[in-house]
């Protein structure tokens, strides 16, 4: 019975240790991370790994032209799509063991299982690897998933120049021999993708619940603010006659919070960023730059809450007769994923007795742009301290074990017997 | 008659250029301002500059072990206690052509008006300058003045090192020639002193008025504050999870703002610095530190406005999950000038025909060493756009007359004839 079948949950580990080794990177706690940035000797190093073993499993290995790894074991129907379960193995320079190789290795580990027992799928199961999701050196992240279903165009994602050296993403490609041939965008869209992730966030672990069945991905819209004011001395200058820019980021960082609390549901709001001019004790700052970072799932509350904040903003600059200046920095509209892979995860994880919680992503994967193009979803399993892009990044393997059976219980259902 | 004696402004105006162009600094905008920190070669030839027009007006010049330098026209009466006018000739790094200059050279006017009229006043009158009132390169500020009054000891003075270049300051005192031979602290208060000086604040301008009757020095409360929260992404975090420092340093930062304005009066609350960890538009901040500068010319009502502060701290930090480590920066207590002099600085504004208001000085002055010994007052008159510590530092020729005018007034009041 398939309905039964089970990953090596310690095989999978192994992997994932054996891959955190290249590029390794150790904490003075003990923490054991990675650093292998897209396109270095490291990632070279980290795919060749891979690759040698989605060989030995058998699978047809082959390379598109912006470096996108797809490895597919034949399905019983010539004429089926494949079903696809994937990641990327590219990471952050303070990257973890889990965020993307994960979504990888349970693919080999599910492709692994299959094959020991023998069973035959309808469809054909791929197992690919993205080029740069990161965005760690080369920008934009989810690059390589973006050129493969058609949202950026080959020859530009070609030239985009890395953060750190200027190199050309073309010419790294080809310098680390994974400039491939088969044509990118894909000519054949999925049959269904799915993605086996770590949360990297609290919620799973707070609420104590296994299985995250993520339904979509927030939107994300980045705003830098410039805050001109006028500098003045502390001591000296009376209340009323101040025009003081860090009082009005100060009320701007209470009034996105108090946005987010009063819409509720999926809205988060962020101030990470804030830099005072001159930062001296006794001056009135002349000048301060924060950035403000809102989200939800929901492109018409995000805009809502766009609209709040703009507002928010003229009248403080009224108020205190300060000047604003805006900049977008980034700006994605919400993704859904298609409601009937959802439920099959959410199904297939209580069938197989874990407790299971509806959530949106509030990062950004591939996943959201295989979306596109095919039926989609997400399984996430819990990040310890909700950490990751550090190399403190941990999931607990019986996390690791129930995420990658949901995987292949998910897998056999779409791909059919 | 003594009353309808006036200084000749134009006189005082060329002695201020001229001491401006010592260590001069031009802006582009053909502001003229000055660097002379303390015991530089460019405050040595400041001070020989002075000196020279000292002798020049036949005063007895003496300096003392700390270098504050004290000249004195005699009086009539051998017993009497000298009525001192001073400030200081030292600037910051940007300093203007004003700042302290303003009560020495003032000093001298009246000194020089007095000799032109040939009258011959009951007490003495004493023009001074202290050493190192900035603490630009010496810290603490108001060193000479403070050593002057018995309120640091010599020896410890002496041993202060510049935060440029590591000299001690008794070495750098003897380098340029003003390590004087008569003792300090002085053996003998003075009669009264009285300091002329810009207000370094925007109030006369803005209230139209031209002479400010300074009745005190506000108490300064300096705190920093280090703020650790929970570093954690933007977008996978709820906000019911956060333990966000940068929240709280706002919250802080609108409701210190509150306490100014609820409380009135004199209070102002000032957040000048404030810098995030690690400063990223997508990650909540791990740590945030900022400070917090209290003033009012109350000890009361300050130790109210530091209360209420210190309980706005204890809550947000209970309801955030934060914590907070707090720091004393500093901590003077309001220093209230002589009741007496400072309705007779009022008076004799009035009947000059000069517009007057009562205020506290913002900042820190000599004249709240000199209150420790002797009764003392300030004249304030407008800056320009309130700057001051700054090139662009300006105030009217007219309100360098009629400040001066009153200082003579005033003096002769208290010298008596």
């Amino acid at each position: 019975m398939t309905a039964e079948l089970r990953v090596d949950g310690d095989r999978l580990w192994s992997r994932l240790a054996a891959l955190g080794e290249i590029g390794a990177v150790h904490g003075p706690n003990g923490e054991r991370g990675s650093a292998r940035l897209a396109l270095t000797d490291a990632d070279r190093d980290g795919r060749d790994l891979v690759v040698s073993w989605m060989r030995d499993l058998g699978l047809e290995v082959s390379i598109d032209a912006v470096g996108n790894v797809v490895a597919v074991r034949a399905g019983s129907d010539p004429a089926a799509a494949p079903v696809m379960v994937g990641s990327h193995i590219d990471t952050v320079r303070t990257g973890g063991w889990f965020d993307g190789n994960l979504g990888v290795l349970g693919g080999l580990e599910v492709v692994e299982t299959l094959a020991q027992h023998g069973i035959v799928t309808r469809h054909p199961v791929a197992v690919a690897f993205f080029t740069d999701e990161e965005g760690a050196r080369f920008q934009p992240d989810m690059l390589g998933s973006l050129v493969y279903v058609g949202g950026m165009a080959l020859e530009d994602a070609l030239d985009v120049r890395a953060a750190d050296d200027g190199a050309r993403l073309g010419d790294e490609l080809a310098r680390i021999g994974y400039a491939g041939g088969v044509p990118c965008p894909t000519a054949t869209a999925p049959h269904a993708y799915f993605e086996l992730h770590v949360e990297q966030g609290p919620v799973l672990e707070d609420e104590d619940v296994t299985i995250g069945v993520v339904t979509g991905v927030q939107g994300i819209s980045w705003t830098e603010l410039t805050i001109t004011g006028q500098s003045a001395h502390a001591g000296t200058t009376p209340m009323r006659l101040r025009k003081d820019p860090g009082y009005v980021a100060a009320a701007i960082t209470t009034g996105v919070r108090a946005i987010a609390h009063e819409m509720g549901g999926t809205q988060v709001a962020t101030v990470g960023r804030c830099e005072f001019v001159p930062n001296l004790v006794n001056v009135v700052p002349s000048t301060v730059t924060m950035t403000v970072d809102l989200r939800n799932t929901d492109e018409w509350l995000l805009q809502q809450a766009e609209a709040v904040f703009e507002a928010l903003c003229a009248q403080l600059a009224r108020e205190e007769g300060v000047t604003i200046s805006r900049r977008q920095l980034a700006r994605f509209e919400p993704v859904e994923f298609h409601p009937e892979q959802v439920d099959l995860i959410e199904a297939t994880a209580q069938r197989l007795g874990h407790s299971t919680k509806r959530m949106p992503s509030g990062a950004g994967h591939d996943a959201q742009m295989l979306a596109r193009v095919c039926p989609t979803a997400m399984i996430f399993v819990p990040s310890v301290n909700g950490l990751s892009h550090n190399i403190a990044e941990y999931t607990h393997p019986e996390h690791i074990t129930a995420g990658a059976d949901v995987l292949l219980q998910v897998v056999l259902a779409a791909a059919g017997i």
